[in-house]
């Protein structure tokens, strides 16, 4: 396989950072943080801009998302674990989004990794959602920024995540062919050889990785398949304040 | 790329960890911890025993490797962001180590990263340290042992190193192919992708992340060329209480 080619006088610098725990060490300087859940809730999240949601509220607990059930004009939504959390209409299943009626409604989202990287996240100066759903969209969008982007994969319980860093390696990809950036950190130059080596046989590789085995167990086979399939909408998920809204690009 | 294959039925399980910062995610059950720092410091200390010294006593801060600067039978050696610290003799030059009258000599490390993952990870049944020049010398052993093992990257200033991780891959590879050895962790995973991308053209991609620049500026170029050749040893060096000695196998 060949290097990863780099044009040595870039303007803006692309980086990827594993973990929220490992965000102290790589935000140095990044104005743009671009947070990744593929398994699944930023693909949620795009999912529901994609079905008409009006905003999405990330909270880090369960007890937080609570007290929005049946609140008028909100869905409250918990995952934990890869499970809807007791006593939720919902939890982060991008397709379970789509069969719902979303119209102009505010989502209160708590997920097990994706909504604590937000939450990690949302001092950046911009903080978008990635998926793959969105690839095409949001790397358009980046290509035209005029700052660093930290892709910033949520992982799993602050573990290392293989279709988070490939995703990263996706974008990357993208963003180096411009020659306006470039890398430094060794996370973004394995991430990008992560996505060469798998992106040819995704699915393959997901399923011999073990925990995507729970994922199997739990029947969401089908929701797996979707969060993979590229460009299933042209929304980027932006934080405002303490909400998500689609981005105006 | 085909899947990483894996044998479902293993009895042991081989895992990686990028950074001794991730180490309590990664520690349990693990009997065995391999500790990596390719550049340069586990690279030195098999070169070390190679020619002859007797024990080695990895040390956390300068000061402590200070005290022995002088000391009859001792060699106090330090390094900091690749370069000798002022006042020693030796650094962590496997090169330079190889120059030096060794026989039967202590020598007190310390390292940027190095030192500090055996200090991470030293309450583990063993710890034993591995580098490309021991490679097949540490896998043979490997393959004996009757227990779960982690490789553990010592990574640069707590971040994921390129060159870490896929030794830890090429480590990985072999016990995979035992099937008495299994993973679970995403990060093993990719390691054995980043090893597979990696291996026919290692120098050039190392050439390409911009840390190993630092190297080259340092005209430390045949240092990395030599930390890279496999099998220069079959010394495994083994953590015995404060000191390194040579693995009697």
């Amino acid at each position: 396989m060949k290097a990863v080619s780099q044009n040595t006088d870039y303007q803006y610098r692309v980086e990827v950072c594993y973990t929220p725990g490992q965000f102290p060490l790589y935000k140095q300087d990044m104005g743009i943080v671009v947070v990744i859940d593929i398994l699944r809730a930023t693909s949620a999240m795009v999912t529901a801009f994609e079905y008409g949601v009006k905003d999405i509220i990330p909270v880090a607990t369960i007890e937080e998302a609570r007290q929005y059930i049946g609140r008028p004009g909100h869905i409250a939504a918990a995952e934990r674990n890869g499970e809807v959390v007791e006593g939720f209409p919902v939890g982060n299943s991008p397709l379970a989004f789509k069969g719902m009626d979303l119209k102009g409604k505010t989502i209160v989202l708590s997920t097990t990794n994706g909504t604590q990287a937000i939450h990690t996240g949302r001092e950046a100066r911009q903080l978008v959602i990635g998926a793959f759903l969105n690839l095409t969209a949001l790397t358009d969008w980046l290509l035209k920024q005029d700052d660093n982007i930290l892709l910033l994969c949520s992982g799993w319980k602050d573990k290392f995540s293989l279709e988070d860093s490939a995703f990263a390696g996706a974008v990357m990809d993208r963003l180096l062919e411009s020659g306006k950036f470039g890398v430094e950190e060794d996370s973004s130059i394995a991430s990008k050889y992560l996505y060469m080596a798998a992106r040819d046989n995704f699915m393959s590789i997901l399923k011999a990785a073990p925990r995507r085995k729970r994922l199997q167990q739990l029947h969401l086979l089908d929701d797996v398949k979707y969060c993979l399939t590229p460009d299933q909408s042209n929304v980027i998920p932006v934080l405002l304040g303490d909400r998500l809204v689609p981005l105006d690009h």
